[in-house]
């Protein structure tokens, strides 16, 4: 049993919101499906560690914003790395409130959904919601888990014609991986010469927060 | 409220086979997504219509094989728009058993799961299915719904550097559209030229078959 195999499974990348107390909060979701389509439901898993996981809990609503592949980065790097217990994800996020809820602006699509069901399992906890609202958003192309990881990340340009390949491969240079949120960097200037207010593009955080590897 | 933005999930291209008392049986599936990491559970989403779906309540055993970008097509027209009722969908496609189950040979990866969940919604049933086996198989890139509907159906041609968008905008060109799968041909040679003995790509049907749209 080879448990990599299960990163063959193709997911998308979500921002699923909701509010706590009046304050919208929200996390980053990959496993999200449609379960039917009259009505239309979907179902998104929750960590259950995820603060926005207990709001969804409390309001009985959640909204899922699909990301595309040009949506701010920085979004993954808030809304997957950081918690809502103590940052306001918000602050620096365009959102619009649509069927009552939270939604991010930059996005390809959103759906608003009213908690119908509930699927325990001892990690996370998948809500089944009725989609109560929906619509798109702005023109691209949904972004897929793979694109995170392999254009994202930095392990290679998006540009190259072989971006799926693994760009270190034979290859003594010095990697700098973040250590918050794992990208790597990958552009035309070395790393030590970064100018020093230089943060990382998918989270937000300094230089100094790289690991040489 | 546009119901076209649930398009916008994402999702891969699955194979989810079992037995039917010492006959393998399996069809196309979509939503199927890893739910916890230990142990490793995945859940799949299965039309009640669909033949499997009794046979995996029976079993209560699933397998699910991750179609790769250059899995043979002609696997989704037979699984997805054939049914085990009346088809012999493994005569002409390669299998072997793993951890007991059916599992295709041109796919990218497996896992085989014993369901210990479900869900049940009014026209599908999502199997929670606790992972016993799993591996890789050919190296590829696992197949998105969106890389099907974008380059398999025919749209425009795979190696079109503007796959994404569509082939038929302001083009008056006669459409041939498989009625059975909807792949709609593009090849060079036009549809009436043909040979009888073609069949389409995708579902194996024949010329009769295809609309002039």
């Amino acid at each position: 049993m080879n448990e990599t195999a299960l990163f063959k499974l193709s997911y998308g990348v979500y921002v699923c919101t909701t509010w706590d107390e009046g304050r919208p909060v929200g996390c980053v979701a990959n496993s999200a499906m449609q379960i039917t389509s009259a009505p239309a439901t979907v179902a998104v898993s929750i960590n259950k560690k995820n603060y926005t996981h207990k709001c969804v809990e409390e309001t009985g609503y959640f909204a899922v914003t699909v990301l595309g592949e040009k949506s701010d980065p920085k979004i993954i790097g808030r809304f997957g790395f950081m918690s809502a217990r103590d940052t306001d994800k918000f602050a620096e996020t365009a959102y619009s409130i649509r069927g009552k809820l939270p939604v991010l602006d930059d996005g390809v699509a959103y759906m608003v959904c009213k908690v119908v069901s509930k699927w325990e399992t001892e990690t996370h906890t998948v809500f089944l919601g009725e989609v109560t609202d929906c619509d798109h958003l702005k023109k691209d192309k949904p972004m897929t888990y793979a694109y995170y990881h392999e254009v994202l990340k930095g392990k290679t340009s998006v540009n190259a014609p072989t971006y799926a390949a693994s760009a270190t491969e034979g290859d003594d240079t010095p990697r700098y991986v973040c250590t918050i949120c794992s990208y790597e960097y990958d552009g035309d200037v070395p790393f030590e010469e970064l100018p020093e207010d230089w943060v990382c593009p998918i989270c937000g955080v300094g230089k100094e927060m790289f690991e040489k590897v």
